[in-house]
C-alpha cells in the first residue's frame, strides 16, 4: 500500500473537478479520508448515496477540521465567501489550494483570509466535460491532463512539491506559472473559445429562417463541436469572464479584428488570403496530435471511436 | 446477393467523401462497378495501390463512360470545369450528382453544360472528418449522418428515388431541401462554424505573448475543439466561403452583433446577462445528444471514449 500524501483532504464544493479528484485520490492511494462539502442540500444529499467522499459535512468549517489539504472548488465568484468561512477553523500547516480556471482574481480574493502558518497554493487542472455537479466526475478525468500550479510569494517550497505530487498521483502533468500569464493563456486556450462558441450557439437559436430542429438535425456538419463547449456550467462561466475580464477583452479584440479581415477576403473573393489562413491553421491541429492531447481519430468529436 | 442500384458509378475526385462512398457502396454492394478519376497522378496511384476503385482511369471523360451514376466530388469551385469536361462523355439517361457543400452555386456552374436526357440530382452529405486524401475514406463515415438532395427544377422524381436508395444503403438519413434554404442552414450550422473557428486558431498562432507551444499544450481546455474543425481541407473551405458569400457573411455579422453584446456585458459586469445566455445554450447540445447527432460520453472530445 502506497503511503498518502496528504493524511485528510477536504474538498468544498462537490462538482465535476472535486468528484473526478474524489475518485482519482481512491484510485491512486492519495489521501488518507477524503471529506467533502456541497453548498446544496441535495448534492450532499447526492454525493452520500453515491458513496461520493468518506464523510460529506454539514458545513465548510467542519469538512476542513483536521485537514492538511483543503481544495476548493467552487465557482471562481464564490472562493472569497467560502475562504472567509473556513478561515477559523483551518489547521495550522494546513495547505489550502483551489482549481479555479482564474488565477489573478482568486489570489485577491483569498489570500487575505487565510491565517498565518497556512499556505496557499492556486491551481488549475485543464480538463472538463459538458457535464456538472456530483455525478459528473470519473477517476480517470486527468490521465495525461495538464495541471498548471501557480504558486503565490513566499509559498512554501515543500506545500508545493506536496501539492504536485498529489496531481501527478492523480494522473496529471504539472507545470507552474506566474498568475497573470496564466491568465493569458487561458483567455487564448479555453476562455475566449468558450464565449465564442456560447456566442454562435446564441446565433443559431435566434435565427428564425432556420429552425431549431435543422440546427439540431444537421449539427454535424460543424456546428456540433461549438455546442459541445457553449453546454459548460453556466455559473462557473460567468464568474470566469467577470475575473478575467481584462485578457478575455483583448484576445476577443484581437478575434474580431481578424475575422473582420478574413470577412473582407469573402466579400472581395480574395481566395488565396484564405487558403493561406486555412493551411496556416492546419499546422496548429498537427503539433496537438503530436503533442497527445488529442487523437487524430476520424470520428470528428462522435465518442466511442470510429462509428 | 442485393440488387445494385447503380450498374457503374463514376467518382470524380478520389478525396474523403469520394473514397468513404466507394467503401460504403462496396460494403452494401450498391453498384456493379466503380470508376475512379483524381487530377493528381498521386492520387490516382495512391488509388489504384491500396484498391480504390474498381477500375482508376487516367481521365474523368474515360471514368463516366457508360456509368448510370456520376459523382462530383471536386471542390466546390472546379465542379463547372469538370462537368464541361465530362458532358460530352455522358451515357444518354445518366444521373450526374454532387457532393459539394453549395448548392446554389453549383447547381448554376453545372447545369448548363449537361445535355439533354442526363438528369442532375445534386446532393450533400452532412460527413466530415478533419483528414482528406484517397487513404482517408472509410465505409462508416455515413452511418446515422444526414444527406440531403437537393433537385432541380425538372428533376426526374425515379432519378431522385434512386438516389435516394445509394445514399440510404451508405447508411445515411435522407432529407430533400431547396437551393438557398440549403445555403442557409449550411451558413449557420457549418460555414460560419468553420471560418470562427479558422479564425480563433489563427489569432492563437499569431500572439507573441502566448508561445505556440503553451497553445499546444494546454489546448484541452476548449481550444482543442476549434482545432479539429480548423483542420479541414483549405482548399475544400476556400471554395465554400467564397461560393457561399452572402449567407455566411449575414450569418458572421449577426455573429459579430451577438459577440459585441456579451462582450459589453463582459466589460460592464452584467452577469445575469451572461448566464441566461449561457443557460440558454445548454438546452441546444441537450436537442442534439437526443435527437443522435452525438453521445454525451464525457470524452471531451477525445477519440476512444472514457479515457
Amino acid at each position: 500500500m502506497r503511503t498518502p500524501v496528504y493524511n485528510r483532504v477536504a474538498l468544498i464544493g462537490l462538482g465535476l473537478i472535486a468528484s473526478s479528484m474524489f475518485w482519482a485520490m481512491k484510485r491512486g492511494g492519495l489521501a488518507g479520508e477524503v471529506t467533502g462539502y456541497a453548498k446544496s442540500a441535495e448534492s450532499r444529499e447526492t454525493a452520500r448515496r453515491i458513496g461520493l467522499c468518506d464523510r460529506v459535512c454539514e458545513s465548510a468549517a467542519e469538512a476542513v477540521e483536521g485537514a492538511d489539504l483543503v481544495v476548493l472548488c467552487v465557482p471562481v465568484g464564490a472562493m472569497g465567501a467560502v475562504a472567509a468561512d473556513i478561515a477559523p477553523s483551518l489547521m495550522p500547516g494546513a495547505t489550502v489550494t483551489d482549481v479555479g480556471s482564474v488565477k489573478r482574481h482568486v489570489i485577491d480574493a483569498v489570500t487575505p483570509h487565510l491565517p498565518d502558518g497556512v499556505h496557499f497554493v492556486p491551481a488549475h487542472p485543464l480538463a472538463g466535460t459538458e457535464h456538472s455537479g456530483p455525478e459528473s466526475g470519473f477517476a480517470e478525468l486527468f490521465d495525461n491532463r495538464w495541471s498548471l500550479l501557480v504558486p503565490v510569494e513566499g509559498s512554501d517550497p515543500e506545500a508545493v512539491a506536496k501539492l504536485r505530487a498529489l496531481w501527478e498521483g492523480m494522473g496529471a502533468n504539472v507545470d507552474e506559472m506566474d498568475a497573470d500569464h496564466h491568465d493569458l493563456v487561458l483567455a487564448v486556450t479555453s476562455h475566449a473559445p468558450h464565449l465564442i462558441a456560447y456566442t454562435m450557439v446564441g446565433v443559431a437559436d435566434d435565427l428564425r429562417r432556420v429552425t431549431d430542429s435543422e440546427v439540431i438535425k444537421y449539427s454535424a456538419a460543424g456546428f456540433r463541436d461549438f455546442t459541445r463547449i457553449a453546454a459548460s456550467d453556466p455559473t462557473m462561466w460567468r464568474d470566469v469572464f467577470l475575473t478575467n475580464k481584462d485578457a478575455t477583452l483583448e484576445i476577443l479584440g484581437r478575434f474580431t479584428e481578424e475575422l473582420f479581415a478574413l470577412q473582407r477576403a469573402i466579400r472581395t473573393g480574395d481566395g488565396e488570403q484564405l487558403h493561406d489562413y486555412f493551411t496556416r491553421t492546419r499546422a496548429i491541429r498537427r503539433g496537438i496530435i503530436e503533442a497527445g492531447q488529442d487523437t487524430a481519430a476520424p470520428n470528428f468529436g462522435r465518442g466511442g471511436g470510429k462509428e
